[in-house]
């Protein structure tokens, strides 16, 4: 169960923010996908905030179907590379988690088990890989690949991505490298431990040519709401990225994926489920409400067809804006992004036209409007009611939502209880409450 | 020609330092192979020398044979990656370019070019990508391979993902992100270049999801004394590691390499040429000699032996350390490091004992002894007489001869207007004296 002081709060750092217009709002900066100086200041905020972690999402590609349609909402375009950009924020944070995506498709298990790893020892213990499969056709096309491989083989490949990763973090026990002028030996070769990995996907014969690092290993953290990723996740994931369409929706997600951990011998706090909100503040809900409906502005008609009809895998771009989306425009099944697709499919079916999906749909993330004390509420309302132990703050404007978040909702938490006043520990693991891991070798000697 | 006052300065940080037993000697810090502030220091000395780029070598492998052996010589067994790295080193520094090796033969194109590219932006034009093709069988069985390709194949690769990275980083034109609020759109479709590539290594289609970098591209670093290595060279590099075991070797490599560069259409000034130093300074030559020589007491004999051995690609572990090592231990051929073999197979004919060799092998760059005044004069004479263009500087020990090269040297080298005593620029190519490359598909409109 969530212990409700310790809310887990993380933050997604999308350039402006996750508005699909958010580069136009007012505040938003051109070209901070690729300044480093604002990156710096965002994460500085949100330690201010005192944050458990700041997040960056990655598409290693460029859409280069329409392009005059996405030059509109350019959120993956032109980015930063999220393991040199976290290894740069490492140097002007101090406490906060340093978390990205990696896909399990496009690199090699030593190349990322070595980054992040690297990025552990830089920040002292606040890295966290977010592991996943990929849903861009146009990325598989960057690395050799005509198309994804379907869904059930990038799960296989990501499990086993996943444990030869783990396995390269336990090459060298945490007091292998003894410096012992003495004998003049650096390391004890006895507490080297290499890998051998002969699988489906992968072959590495070979240590990791870093020692262990400051947390063990980096956090694991995961998303996926269809069957596999949930198997995958109550495995190998500590944090798990989940749905908040609805808290009933939460609610089941949160007691399915948490039951799964006792069969893998874990406890249930050794998991924490963090949902997406994006939240927008005002005086008032109603100011709130007619902020957010202003911004809804910005969003060129031609933009919103093509983005509802891709999430929903379907072709809208001949639909009128303010008509209903005839129910046979629904898909037999979707692909890509399950949670994407069924929040789309219940607005359609409830007759919305097309400018109305387009306003209320936010990918899987609720959309809270409301006074600090309102959000306050619900925040603790989720967490009470086991929904989430937390959430992934998804600001739609940055820095705009982050600022007034951080002066407005944390203080009101802090002053519940519910909310740390100050960072508890150095690594992202004391944040969050998850165990060091031992490394499997000592265990294992420990277990004979 | 090189310009005298801008004599080319990088520094070879490696660890400790270049000396076999650099991690043993005085001054070193237990660990700071993976300590991230240490490397903030070296880089911000660096800098306050003026120095042009910090570089990191690199290896993505543990040595696994003879451990107890290896483990009296760690270099590269627990080391920060060097992305993550010089991404962090970004942050402390504003002028010392940034550089790193990355193989060609364990890495995906995209990922260099976007890593490399995303390091341009976070050091506002300071990156260095040193072009390698590895010469590890270990590192090979950590991505998949049972040993390395051959030679000839390895380059074939390398000069294919060159191509490749290179198409990447002319994805977009310099002014394609318009940020054009107005008319809502962010960038100009008909700037985007898509590379298309199907070879025999690799198949790309697609963008580079970052905008064109500060430098236009990355710097392109290379070594290699083969001459397969120095016809890619000649083709792509802008600064070459260049042999400085003797004078005459090393301008017998400037002219044939400077000479080769009109074939591609390339100015004599578009490719510097560095040659490794390692300098130990004294206020006398002799106090320098002792000092050189007191360290080599460090060197446990089984790693001389292992060392000599494996650079010259023969057992030598059965052989006293006080005799002539016999000729017939000379192989037919050396296929890794022919520089390094070379220097080896000369002093093995000289009648050196194994002994005297490990103390004279410094993997073919020159050990200079003397005074600031001395080392300087060698400095000057060097560059005067066209053995290279400037020098990479490779610290026996760190800070230790780092500090004493910047505070002794440095000065003298201004004192004579051989080097700079400001920076010059923001970006590394402003540093070097090297223009920044027009974006391919520019050029084709301006030529059309």
């Amino acid at each position: 169960m969530a212990d409700k002081r310790n809310m887990v709060l993380g933050l997604l750092a999308l350039p402006n923010g996750s508005h699909s217009a958010a580069w136009l709002l007012p505040g938003a900066l051109d070209g901070a996908s690729v300044n480093i100086d604002y990156y710096h200041r965002l994460a500085q905020t949100a330690e201010r905030g005192k944050l458990d972690f700041f997040f960056i999402a990655d598409r290693p590609s460029v859409r280069v179907d329409r392009m005059e349609v996405w030059s509109r909402a350019p959120t993956y375009t032109n980015i930063l590379e999220p393991l040199t950009l976290l290894s740069a924020v490492a140097g002007v944070t101090s406490h906060i988690g340093l978390g990205a995506t990696t896909s399990t498709s496009f690199f090699e298990p030593y190349n990322v088990a070595r980054q992040y790893g690297s990025l552990d020892h830089i920040s002292g213990g606040r890295a966290a890989w977010n592991v996943v499969t990929s849903a861009s056709n146009d990325s598989a096309r960057n690395f050799g690949l005509d198309k994804l491989p379907p869904h059930e083989e990038r799960y296989a490949r990501a499990r086993e991505f996943v444990e030869v990763v783990l396995s390269l973090w336990d090459t060298w026990e945490d007091d292998a490298f003894v410096y012992d002028h003495e004998a003049g030996l650096s390391y004890l070769p006895e507490k080297f431990h290499p890998t051998h990995h002969h699988g489906t996907y992968f072959k590495v014969d070979g240590g990791l040519n870093i020692s262990r690092t400051p947390q063990g290993h980096p956090v694991i953290i995961q998303a996926g709401a269809s069957e596999t990723g949930k198997a995958l996740a109550a495995e190998t994931a500590e944090v798990v990225f989940g749905p908040s369409a609805s808290m009933k929706a939460a609610q089941d997600f949160y007691a399915d994926l948490k039951g799964r951990l006792a069969r893998f011998g874990r406890d249930r706090d050794s998991l924490k489920i963090v949902s997406g909100i994006s939240i927008v503040l005002g005086a008032t809900e109603e100011e709130a409400r007619a902020k957010l409906a202003s911004w809804h502005d910005y969003v060129h008609p031609d933009l919103a067809r093509v983005w509802i009809g891709e999430d929903l895998e379907a072709d809208l771009t001949d639909l009128p804006l303010d008509a209903p989306v005839p129910e046979d425009r629904i898909p037999t099944n979707a692909r890509m992004h399950k949670a994407y697709a069924d929040e789309i499919i219940a607005m359609v079916r409830e007759g919305l036209t097309l400018r109305e999906i387009c306003r209320r749909y936010n990918r899987s993330r609720a959309v809270l409007c409301g006074t600090p004390l309102q959000i306050a509420d619900m925040m603790e309302e989720w967490v009470s009611a086991q929904a989430c132990d937390g959430f992934m703050l998804s600001p739609l404007t940055l820095p705009g939502c982050l600022d007034e978040f951080i002066d407005g909702v944390i203080p009101e938490l802090q002053r519940r209880g519910l909310f740390r006043t100050e960072y508890e520990g150095r690594t992202l693991r004391d944040l969050l409450g998850l165990k060091r891991p031992a490394n499997r070798h000592v265990a294992e000697l420990v277990d004979a």
